[in-house]
């Protein structure tokens, strides 16, 4: 693990030997725990976390960022790296399997995700703006940045792929006239996206199909797709970019918003077997395998690793202030879990483990394109080199 | 070739049979030109038309332009996309090979050089903010633009790797008030880079290092590269990785400025021969390979193709007025081929064949960035996440 400036200590060491004040500190409070992380750090800590058999003491994420930092570079994970190709991934993601994966994360149930995401329920990464957004404006922020990049105006037809609870889609059909097809296999997510839809009256102009990704058709003036990819599964991504680049238009532009990493390496052991079933973070290399041989361009990449810190920080205050309701939900197992879950991955995003990445794209032949990036930043509307 | 609107002729029908309003029109003045184009095209066609054995009537730019659409996804451009691994590549970049490679095209005469390029000498695209922007002060606006993304301060250090005739070393000096050592291995233009840095009092600030890349040492605030990538060779890309990681401090930001494509293939035959020996324009995906591995981080990727197409046709019609003094200097075979090449290069541009790709990144751990890319259009100075 390197030599982190992190105190351990082990179950047979009294409370009252440390003061508070010696935090950052894990304490191991069984056998168990401390064999299971020695064995496998990446499965084991979490797993004996989330049991209780281990406590942390200071901020979580502080903590966590320290020891991600100590640990990226250790042989354990080069080894990881390395060899990576022969661990086994329980999960796949044929349509089948996907269905299983996704229900098992989004379907914990609406009223779960309502006590501490935005009221409009966006479960991705936002966007910081400025200094003073709160978690709320930020999301919007984002939604309203994601529409400046694939160059929404009124009339467009829309599709996205893999929806969550609707907001982007109700956003874009709102706030820019568009009309929009949006898919999503997860039961709960589609029904309470409808409902929201009908409340704003928005019913005739987004339709929220419980479909997969790989039952898109029609064409459209811009594709969006807003966290999907990372339970896409990289044998996938050429597909995926076939079933883009049939589905837009020649002057349609598309956008993918993912976590990524810097470079190819296993997932998290826990993220892929506990956390997210099935799901994967590619580098930008891999990502480029759903572009390129799809006769698609891309026009723009932007990193906003640093806005999915903050954003997961802000949720797991949110989460903090609801532990007694959660804990009537669901168990304190659960609670630890998900503790755990946003404190690491807001510290692994702040480590510069997690990145995350916008990616714009076109077809290859699309000349209707603005000059510059001005207008996504307030520069007016953006002048076009072919109308 | 498809059947791309654009008549064919043959050297046997004389040219009274056409008006001049037939065009977009290719001839073909010998049987030897229809073979070659035949046989091979991508090395056939431009060597007959250097030779003087193919006339293009109409807007040499336009005809192109239609006539890459049609052909970029021929068979016979596939099967080369397919087997391009086994088409032999003449040149390598070995650092003698390399300095031969750059020599062969840079050291032709800064005279030369001077008749059609703007009076800063910048060799690489242009960005043409706004449609009112010639092509100085397109030149002037890409400059800025790469400093901005480099997050220039008073007072860093700087590396530049591939400085042509120093155009951004100077500025960068002058309008940023950083320290440059730029690399280079033409010897022509480094000596008109001192001389210019010379006279604007610059010498002190700004060092031209007449040497390779791969001996770069030191540490920097910023290392940029524009218009180099395209002579260093995918084998290298790993290798380039390691210099700019251990040339940047940890807070450091990088640019690398290249041509590219939307994915992998063999270069065209006539580029990689005659045109820019050793030379490779890669896809995106293996531009990765310069930064997956070495420890960074991408922040952002902007494609600036069609302002290379405007920055070509810019640069043609500038040679077009010095034809007479360039064939006093060099001959028709000349005049002829490079017509073809700033011409043909223009075309492939537009004809969404070649990708003009801004990379900036960091390394990996480097949390002192910008919240947004608005500084970069002149929303004020950019609000940092962590100081």
């Amino acid at each position: 693990m390197g030599r982190p400036p992190i105190e351990f200590s082990l179950w047979d060491r009294g409370d009252g030997a440390f003061s508070p004040a010696v935090a950052p500190r894990i304490t191991f409070l069984t056998r168990r725990a401390l064999w299971q992380t020695c064995l496998r750090p990446d499965l084991g800590f979490p797993d004996a976390y989330a049991a209780g058999e281990i406590r942390v003491d200071g901020d979580l994420i502080d903590v966590l960022t320290t020891a991600f930092r100590a640990t990226d570079q250790s042989p354990w994970q080069e080894l990881r790296r390395r060899y990576f190709q022969w661990l086994p991934l329980p999960q796949g993601n044929s349509p089948i399997e996907s269905r299983r994966n996704i229900s098992a994360h989004y379907d914990l149930g609406n009223a779960f995700y309502q006590l501490w995401l935005d009221p409009e329920m966006v479960y991705t990464c936002a966007y910081y703006a400025d200094a003073t957004l709160d978690l709320a404006r930020a999301q919007t922020a984002k939604l309203e940045h994601v529409c400046r990049k694939a160059g929404l105006e009124p009339g467009m037809r829309v599709v996205e792929a893999g929806c969550g609870w609707g907001a982007l889609a109700l956003h874009m059909a709102q706030h820019h006239g568009v009309k929009v097809r949006a898919f999503n296999i997860s039961r709960e997510q589609v029904e309470y996206a409808r409902r929201r839809a009908r409340e704003l009256g928005l019913n005739r102009t987004v339709e929220f199909i419980e479909d997969d990704y790989r039952n898109i058709d029609g064409r459209y003036d811009a594709f969006v797709s807003v966290g999907m990819l990372e339970h896409v599964g990289p044998d996938n991504y050429r597909a995926l970019g076939r079933i883009v680049r049939r589905s837009l238009s020649p002057h349609g532009r598309g956008l993918i918003h993912s976590v990524a990493r810097n470079l190819p390496g296993p997932m998290n052991g826990w993220i892929h077997q506990r956390v997210f079933p099935g799901s994967y973070t590619p580098s930008l290399r891999e990502m480029m395998e759903v572009f390129e041989g799809a006769g698609m361009s891309v026009l723009d990449v932007e990193n906003l690793r640093l806005h999915y810190a903050r954003t997961l920080a802000d949720w797991l205050r949110n989460f903090e202030r609801h532990v007694p309701e959660v804990t009537r939900m669901y168990d304190e197992y659960f609670v630890r879990a998900w503790r755990l879950y946003l404190g690491g991955c807001s510290a692994a995003f702040a480590a510069g483990i997690l990145q995350l990445f916008q990616v714009v794209f076109t077809p290859a032949r699309n000349n209707h394109l603005p000059r510059t990036r001005g207008a996504l930043y307030g520069n007016g509307t953006p002048e076009f080199w072919e109308p």
